[in-house]
Order: C-alpha cells, then sequence, then structure tokens
C-alpha cells in the first residue's frame, strides 16, 4: 500500500482515528527556511539532491514575507570531530552527518540572499527546536503559526514540524517548497504531517496569506 | 516504491548518504513501554487496534528486566477538555487525542503487571521526553541505552527515538515488539528509525543481551 | 551590605551594569500559583512556615483572576522513593524534598479553592517549567505575561520567574503574594527576581490591571 | 542577617528544612567555564569587575583537567540588535544584555588560551543550558559531575548549576573559581548554590580530585 497524501484509504483510516483535519492560519506567521545549504542543494554531494524546484519555491515565499516584515529564520547543520562536542562513546550514528563546519557545504544558496535580521541558525539535530534559540526568537515575535520549507522532508522537515506542533504553534508546509532525496520518504512524510503536526498547502495558498498579513517594512512605506 | 527495511536499494540510497549503521549497546539500559493502554490496544477503541502479538513480547522483555534490576518506564496519553490546559486558540488537530484522561482508554493492559519501583508517566504528546521528567529520570539512572517497545511506531515509537537519539541516547527498537494501526506507517517508521535514530532488532537479541547486563534484585538474590 | 530591593547602592550598580527597568504588562496574562501546598504553609512541617498573609494576597488574585477568565495553574511538588524515578546514583541533595507523594504535604491549602480549568502540575524541581508541560499550556493560552506568586520567593519562586523571563515571558511578582521562610533570603531574590526577570510590584496594581483585561466569563455574563 | 555561608543560624535553618548536604564527586567530571569574555572581565566594561583572582584560579584548573583528559567548554554570551532575533515585543529587559556580538567585549579572555576540542558555546541568557547544545555535549561524553567556574556568581553561574542540577549532574563550585561585581550578591548565592544545588569547595580540592580521575591525553603519554 502506497503511503501517501493521494491515498484515499489510509487517510480515512486516520481520520476515524481522530487524526486529519485543518489547523489554520493563526495570526502571526513566522518562515522557517530549513537547511538549504550546499551539501544538501547540490547533487555532486553525498546528501545532496536535486532541489532547484523547491529553492524556486522558497524564494517567492521569501520575497512576499520580506514585503510584510514576516520573520524569516533559516538553519543550517554542521559538526566538527575535532571540537570535543562529542565524546568518545558516541556511536558514529550520533555522531552528526558528514557536513563539515566553516565548509561551503553548510552553507546557504546564494540565492535565498539572506538579509540582516534574518538569523542563521546551526543546529545540531534534525528539529529546527533541539538545542537551539529558535523557540524563543519565535517567542519573543509572538508567533503562532510557523511555515516550514526546504530540506530534507522525511528529515528535518519533519522533526522541525514535530517539534512545532508540540509547542502550539500552527505549522504550514507548502507542498512544493519542501524536497527529500528520496521520493517514497517525501510522499510518506508528507502524509504523516498532514495528518498528525500542520496543514500540507499549495505554495499559492501561502503566499496569497502571507500577501495580507504582517506589515509594510519602512524602506517600502512611502 | 515501498518504503521498507526490505527494500534494499532504497537502503543504499541512504547508506551512500551516512546513514545506517548500528549503534550497538552502551553499558546501562533502560526499556520505555510505550501507550501500552487500552484505547490503542483493544480494537473496539478508535485508536485501538490488534496489539495482542506484541503484548506478548513486551511481557518477554520485561520478565528479563525485571529479574535483572533493569529500570522500566511505562507511559500513557490523556487529556480533559476541562482541565484548562489548552487554551480556546487551540485547534482541534492541537488539543491532543481524544483518549479522556481518568477512563479505561488510557489505564495500561493489565497483563503488563506493572510493579512498585515502575513509573507511569503522563505524556501530552508523541515524545516520551516532551514535557515530561522522563529525561531526568533516565539520567538519574546513568542509562546510555534505551529500549523503546509499545505503539504505534509511526506516532509515538518514532517520537520517542528520535527524542532520544537527539540526547545522544543508543537506542534499540525490538522489532516484533511495536505496533502500528497501519501496516505501512510500520514498515516506513522502522525503517526510518534504523537508519536515522538506532538499531532495528529481533526481540531474542534484547532479551539475551539483557539477561547477561544489570544486577540480581534483592529478593531473587540467595 | 544588605542585599534588598531597598539598598539604593546596589540597585544603582546594578542599573549601571544594564540591569533594572520594567518590562511592563503584555496583552494576555496567566497566574502561576506555586507551591501553596500544606508541606510549605503549616508552620508544623520540616518546610513550612507562616504564610497566612500571602495565602491572603494570593485568594485575592485569584478572585479578580476568575472574574476576567485570566487562566490559572497550580503547581505542587511530590516524590515517591519507590517509586524507581531516581536512580541509585542520586546523591539525597537530588532525591527531591521531603514532601511524599500522596500525602496531605502536597496538597492545596483548602482555602484557595482550586476550580474546574484550572490544572494542578506536579513539579520535580524548583522552576514550574522543568520537565512540565506548563510551558506549552501557556503557548497554548498565547500567554505573553505570568505572573507568579507562592513560596518560597528565594527557590521555586525565582527559579520560575528566571525560565519565564527565558521563554521571553513579562514577569510579574505581586511583592506579598510571595513568601519565604528566611526573610534575608526573600529580600535578596525580590531584588534579583527586579534587577534581572521582572518586575516586583504591589498587590493593588495586579488586582487593578487584572480587573481591566481577559474577558467575562459566561455565567457571569448577563 | 547576613545572607552568606558563614552564617551559621541560616545554614542551620537550611539545613532543618531538609537543604545542604554534600553530593560529593560522581565517575566522570567536565569544567564549564562560564563568561570569563572581557565585558566581564575588564573593568572598564559597564559590566566588568575586577576578576583577576577568578582568572588565576581558572587557568590553575584548566591546567589539571587538560593534562588528564577532562573535557572544558567554555561559554560567553553576546546579542545583536539587528539580528532579528528578538522581536518588538520584547521589553528591553528581554532584549538581552549590551554585550555585541563579534567585538572583543564577547572574546575569551586570551591567557585562558583555548584549545581545539574545547568547545565555545555562545548562550542567549544566564544558564549555560538554556537553548544551547551543552547538554548533549555532557551527555554525549557521559559526565555526571560539573565543576562551574567563571562569571557572575549572582547570575550565570548560579543559573548554569540550577540547570545542571535538575538534569542530576553533581555540581561542583570551586569559591575562588567564581566572582560577581557585587560581594554581597556573590555571598548570597554561594550559600543558595551550597544549600540547593551542589557542593561549594576550596579550588584544592577539584585539583586534588581531577589529578586522580580521566585519562593521560595521547601527547603526553610516553
Amino acid at each position: 500500500m502506497v503511503h501517501s497524501l493521494e491515498n484515499v484509504e489510509l487517510r480515512e483510516q486516520y481520520e476515524r482515528a481522530g487524526f486529519g483535519g485543518r489547523v489554520g492560519w493563526g495570526a502571526r506567521p513566522a518562515l522557517l527556511v530549513i537547511d538549504m545549504a550546499q551539501g544538501w542543494t547540490r547533487t555532486e554531494n553525498p546528501l545532496g539532491s536535486d532541489l532547484s524546484g523547491v529553492l524556486a519555491e522558497i524564494k517567492r515565499i521569501c520575497a512576499v514575507a520580506r514585503r510584510r516584515n514576516i520573520p524569516i529564520i533559516f538553519t543550517t547543520m554542521g559538526s566538527d570531530p575535532s571540537s570535543g562536542e562529542r565524546g568518545e562513546f558516541a556511536p558514529p550514528k550520533l555522531r552528526g552527518g558528514g557536513l563539515q563546519r566553516g565548509t561551503p557545504s553548510v552553507e546557504l544558496e546564494p540565492e535565498l540572499d539572506r538579509r540582516q535580521g534574518e538569523p542563521l541558525v546551526e543546529k545540531p539535530r534534525a528539529s529546527a527546536f533541539f538545542a537551539t534559540n529558535v523557540l524563543s526568537m519565535l517567542l519573543s515575535h509572538r508567533v503562532d503559526t510557523v511555515i516550514v520549507v526546504g530540506c530534507s522532508t522525511s528529515g528535518c522537515i519533519r522533526a522541525t514540524c514535530e517539534s512545532a506542533f508540540n509547542y502550539d504553534f500552527r505549522v504550514i508546509v507548502p507542498k512544493t517548497a519542501v524536497g527529500d532525496r528520496s521520493p517514497s520518504a517525501h510522499e510518506a512524510s508528507l502524509f504523516d504531517i498532514d495528518m498528525r503536526f500542520g496543514d500540507v498547502v499549495n505554495v499559492d495558498e501561502v503566499i496569497e496569506h502571507l500577501a495580507g498579513v504582517g506589515t509594510t517594512p519602512d524602506h517600502l512605506a512611502e
């Protein structure tokens, strides 16, 4: 049985158990752009896959978020075996991926054009909330809705959505603005996110909503 | 493409990206028995499915854990719309499942025969670590390895494994001691757990290992 | 040098270093009533001291909070040596206080008259936020301001204020609604709270503010 | 009444309430060096005070820790008003201190001579554990005892000790290796730490203990 949003039978099984339904938009959204760094976005890297379509969608969402003063937070990962952060007891699986801090693989895609006032957070695990200051940042902005984009759907996107849900944020995932090296893992995770943690929607719905909320930045107001 | 442990192609794709490998056993294990309460274990309930085989496997593991003084922690969930815990801003999806605190649906299966010294934790979200004292309990026992059993594989089991991994515990999941109402979600989650968070193994491996560690309880020592 | 709010010299020293100032009221307050259980409020108990004046002040604040639908959360503590929660590695200092779960010492003062919809949280450590669901409860109600009352000023009140500050809540402490067995520890802690974490104010200011916010409960509206 | 370790009457009052006692040393210590950056250690800065004696003591402890392969973690703070991390709802008290990220004020004292394998963590709040990866680092090294040194005793030292205690670490504070701009706040906090969170001891006890545990680094072993 295919595990995906299109699987009507599975969806009905979940809905009978009380999952599903819409969370909808709250009053104050923020945009989390997860791990759009070159180690994931460039196919020559071991963790990389073709995310050019995802990148284009994220750029469209960033553009409207910037026009409406919606907070944007970027994340990346990166570890360093010589940093002393992981002890000799940590088996390799716990030592973090192969992306080396300070190398191009952990740098954001330049096209994202990160601006002043848009924090870049180095997270040690899949969830953007684990062992980082992201929760405090969101609370400081009185955010109640987080739009999660980037990669990988089955790893860091899913984990970030679950954490955000745990803290009572409304989670919105624009379907074509998240990607994964495995199409089956991508599909299965979108299904899980939509059933358990938030709403999987179209990018256009997100763009339309953001255009109607937030405030006009000073440099754009006349 | 089927998303499961048996899918050699998908496994190889993940292993090329640096996932997979074994975490192995540390020095001090504990057993987490997740949500084996009647709301999940009895088919007449909306969230329920037939977990009789899973229950039998868990009983075998509990027996050896008790003989070797391995800490056992049980969890359940339960919410109460009149408790004031969730605000009027919480959309239904965030308000917790339909299991009512204080009803039989949140009570453990009696066959598990919980003993004095085996905490029962009411958790508000899928992960046994979120907003509970489970981390402190494990640290107080100097645990470095958590064996995760119970249900549902794609929900609370997966979330608990991810949290335990985040905190650097070695995660061990005995395959037939976890269950899910959806066979495809069960398979996909076992694959994810094995690739990302810990080792999916046979129940016999767990039983054999536990028999050789821990200490003999006073009442069994001669 | 006496360490207290009245010490003008010490206050000026802190203010020169960038501490002090007012946080003020946000848009949505909640009331946290910390550890007003009999083990602390009755002088015959080892941890107890005379908190009758504090209790009277808290009752005044609860009354207006209930009239205005302001969320109220109560806490207590309690441990059980036979529960298995603390391992044999925990030195006595880490094992929790002498208040036994399930005894009158951990029960709230009956005069507080806790109502349906006012959660009672058993917390394992001084801060109401540590290893509990209090953060999620506050986020679910979209609270941005926490009024902290109860005992002991130098222990659980201080710790709860620091956690609330960490998460970006505005912290308000009505001076005569918190108490401590040690007058010097009480004074020193009020000073610290006022300099670092929030505003130490009069009970009347709190009552006046609450009377003007929130909503009228259905059963009081005509 | 003076609130300090030398106050026999206050100490007895706390001990009757069940506080006090020793936590003692566990099996695996680590050293946390808190905020020994120039904003705090140089008197020309608003937050600064004369910590030359404290710095000398910390250097002695670092020396033995390095000889015995004991993990060392350094912290600093630093914020940036233009970073977007704090929202416009945050009152000044919540916006973080005046130390600007990227300036000398947040750089460690060069005499500490931080080595490869000794992480430097930028923490957003007083506790080294809040919104950082410090807990995971300690767990990865299987640490059970944290030695806390640096400044300020009444702020970041106290908060870090309380967090470490919450997570069941044994907390050791060498008295002359922590400092504070206010002598009365320093004394009151040492008393609180000793009564509630861990053991306040002499630097020589720490040095003697560390000399007998850990392992010899490869480059020192013959």
